[in-house]
């Protein structure tokens, strides 16, 4: 048996292209005990993958020259060498950017069962997953808002960006989101029922865009759930009143190698502010209360989410280029079954 | 009666000088009913000072032009309407930039009686005060040390950094300065008990001040204290280890309105930083233990400290322009009486 699997081609020294990548035919390798082997139905495409692309020190290895793309996906086992698992059950797993993964499922968390009855499988990408739980333990551990504060988040048509809205509303706070584009921005305001969202490609300047945000958070900012970097982090630190929270999450406008500055920096003293970057992989106490609260969420029509997917495997590396310059609509995936 | 007093002339539009300080002459005020008088006889010079003469969003109102400059200050009650303080009393009190300060005892806070027998009077202003306590506050509260991390703090002679690495120490840490000159350096090692001292003075550019902390602090740092800014802020960043904690106390080196920028703000990402800004002010809560725990350092010799004194008044603008330009050793105090 053969399956489709793209692995990372060589390192970008700049910007990430489709020639970073390389699509391959391998032979599917034998179960071993204890393992399973899981058909991909989706693959999840998130901006952490392009750091993992870099030779550089982070909080995670990086992908090895020739090997599979790292990448979170879901699946239904097709083989099963472990007693937790048959045939047939939906599951999460980390099986990268291939069509089958063989995984070894003694490894706590490695591959998880899911109820696919209530909730979409893809979901468990997106809303129910480590998007939704990245924005959940941002909100709720880091920014820890109270009711009648304004909370600030870019990229907030996104897959992590959409739920720290709507989980910021669910408490009682005034949501403002930054996205590109009116499409998105409608959506934001419309259909995830934010209270506001800038478009950020019309205020592409630091006194246009302060000027945007001092319109909807005439109080200032209280918490910023920071996505992107660059001139919209200085825009709304800015902004931030005192013993504001910044919850950094991600900084995709520094994915590529560009300096990421941080241009008022005397701002985090004057205002006693709190920054603090994370990573959710690393705050696995917290999942089972977050996932519970989204997978509710998500079943009740509560927390809305959107896709864009991408068709084949062959497909990823452009859907991912994509997600990068913002082109994706939400949370992107790739289907592949 | 009359006393001398400096009030602020101007604000300074860039760097600050002696034309910004006016020394006057005026009459005594006569004492209200709940007020004291006090003889001051020390003024505390203090970085923060620099950043009330700007007429600039900050933590606190900026002081008016015409008006006593602002100071913290030890002295003695000279006339009392209030039944707490009997003349003699030693006292510490937001006195100002004058020899005479009539100030309101029923003010929670504002005129403090202390102990001068086991502790000098001017220490009130600088170890067991609110340097000591700013020291205090931000290592045990924001940068929480284990034993065997590794601690950096700069302006490491002066007299918030002087006590954070003694504390540090203390707790079993490896305690790193950061300080102009060999002259201050050698002090903070060997008067001090710091592991390491770097002269920043002979590390102008960041490569250079790297290599240095390279050698002192081979497994990174886990914590900074960081009284500067700048360069010396950027180096340090740049080694922290993953789930560092930065205390943001003071940004000397951008008082003077230059820019104060963070170059690489994707480490607070990659290494899930947490940076926080904080004003000992509003941590009163913990004043009480920290002035118990470091006047009991101070009483048993095991807190060391060393203070620069100027001599009148008049003196005062010089030594505190001296002080931002770290031409101090140690605390800057201006000794009236």
């Amino acid at each position: 048996m053969k399956h489709q699997r793209i692995v990372l081609a060589s390192r970008p020294q700049a910007e990430a292209g489709t020639e970073h990548f390389r699509l391959e035919t391998v032979e599917t390798p034998a179960v071993p005990e204890g393992h399973v082997r899981v058909q991909v139905h989706y693959l999840s495409l998130d901006p952490y993958m392009r750091m993992r692309m870099n030779d550089a020190k982070n909080y995670a290895a990086p992908v090895a020259v020739g090997e599979v793309m790292v990448g979170g996906t879901v699946g239904v086992v097709a083989e099963s060498k472990h007693e937790g698992f048959v045939v047939g059950d939906s599951v999460v797993c980390m099986g990268g950017w291939q069509e089958q993964a063989v995984l070894d499922a003694r490894q706590p968390g490695m591959v998880r069962k899911v109820d696919a009855s209530r909730v979409p499988l893809p979901a468990f990408l997106g809303a129910v997953g480590m998007p939704g739980v990245t924005a959940w333990v941002g909100l709720n551990h880091i920014i820890e808002p109270k009711a009648g504060e304004t909370i600030v988040v870019d990229a907030a048509s996104g897959a992590v960006g959409s739920m720290v809205g709507q989980l910021a509303k669910a408490k009682g706070c005034r949501a403002i989101g930054i996205a590109g584009g009116a499409d998105k921005c409608a959506y934001v305001r419309e259909e995830l029922g934010f209270d506001a969202c800038i478009d950020y490609k019309q205020h592409r300047d630091f006194a246009s865009l302060a000027a945007a945000l001092d319109a909807v958070a005439p109080r200032g900012v209280d918490g910023l759930f920071e996505n992107v970097g660059g001139v919209i982090m200085d825009v709304v630190l800015s902004r931030m009143n005192a013993f504001g929270r910044v919850a950094l999450c991600g900084l995709i406008s520094g994915y590529e190698g560009e300096p990421l500055v941080i241009h008022n920096a005397r701002l985090l003293l004057t205002q006693r502010l709190k920054l603090q970057g994370f990573i959710v992989s690393e705050h696995m106490q917290l999942w089972p209360a977050a996932l519970k609260e989204l997978g509710m969420g998500v079943a009740t029509g509560q927390l809305k989410y959107r896709e864009t997917v991408a068709q084949g495997l062959a497909a990823a590396p452009e859907a991912f280029l994509g997600l990068l310059k913002g082109r994706n609509f939400g949370k992107q995936l790739v289907k592949l079954v």
